[in-house]
């Protein structure tokens, strides 16, 4: 899974020495690894390991963009997102971003388009979340949401949505760097 | 802690009954709580309790932005981000802000802007950073980094920022969230 690191900083290198799982539920898989430092000492590492998810960005032909307001319990309140989902095991990422686009919000796209990876939580989680852009959508069905999974759906134009960024109202991090690469595709011809 | 959920999305709210901590590190503060969903039905959530975070974007007067290069355990790899780290307990906020700026990069700023909020990994975990813009830098001292902390320090222009995350070069979600803040900010008058 993980690349070997780049030789050119080796000098910030991390090495795992052991480990343990120290939690593991339905969602979380927990680590905690003693580890060797650059500098030869030893330190102990806690994180997250994490199967992956994706972000759909979901353009509609009128140019609004599909977004979900769905309660998130760690935070205790509503969250605005774009669409996303974890990966199944042994799932093609295009794959998971159909699905979940379908399930969340009845939407087929005839236009995907793969922009990249973002890393939501770099310092205690490995997940990773590949961001795909969503064009020539075509309402296929009602929504066919997960057992335990309520969210509302509501389409803003990128202009509205960067001024609920601007204002405090879109805060969820994957959301806000879809929506940079939105605008730039939209805007700059990325 | 947490605000009462706005009354108008009562119909997705999830209540908690009862929870447990399955996993207390020194970074890691593990949950599992079963919880009531907006249907009547029982699910578990699982989640990480986060003391809250910082990030900074450090604009230098030359207009440079200063970034991090650090080895990120979990994902096995360095990674390119702005200044950032947790708040203390009783930590003002700002103070994170100038303390996680001094000791990371050796920079004093006189220009404090406070931007909002983030959310980096909603679905399990607490965790909100703390948007930070600091201009008029003056460089004080060396880094003052905290055991078991190695980086390298790199100027980017925002241009060159906005190419790395096109390429794939910076993927950490607080980093590329910030860097649409510093955009609008710098050519849109936010």
């Amino acid at each position: 899974m993980k690349n070997p690191p780049a030789p050119e900083y080796a000098h910030l290198h991390e090495t795992r020495i052991e480990g343990t799982q120290v939690f593991c539920g339905k969602l979380l898989d927990v680590r905690l690894d003693r580890v060797q430092l650059p500098d030869g000492q030893e330190s102990a590492r806690e994180y997250v390991v994490h199967q992956g998810a994706v972000v759909v960005i979901p353009i509609l032909d009128s140019g609004e963009l599909i977004f979900e307001r769905q309660f998130r319990y760690p935070l205790g309140t509503t969250v605005l997102e774009f669409p996303a989902g974890k990966i199944d095991p042994g799932e093609h990422i295009e794959n998971t971003a159909k699905r979940e686009l379908l399930e969340e919000t009845g939407h087929s796209a005839s236009n995907w388009r793969y922009l990249g990876v973002t890393h939501p939580c770099v310092g205690y989680s490995s997940e990773r979340i590949e961001i795909f852009l969503a064009r020539g959508l075509q309402r296929e069905s009602d929504q066919q949401l997960d057992h335990g999974e309520f969210l509302d759906l509501l389409t803003l134009s990128l202009d509205q949505a960067l001024l609920a960024v601007r204002n405090g109202e879109i805060t969820d991090a994957k959301t806000i760097a879809a929506l940079l690469w939105t605008e730039k595709i939209l805007c700059n011809g990325w």
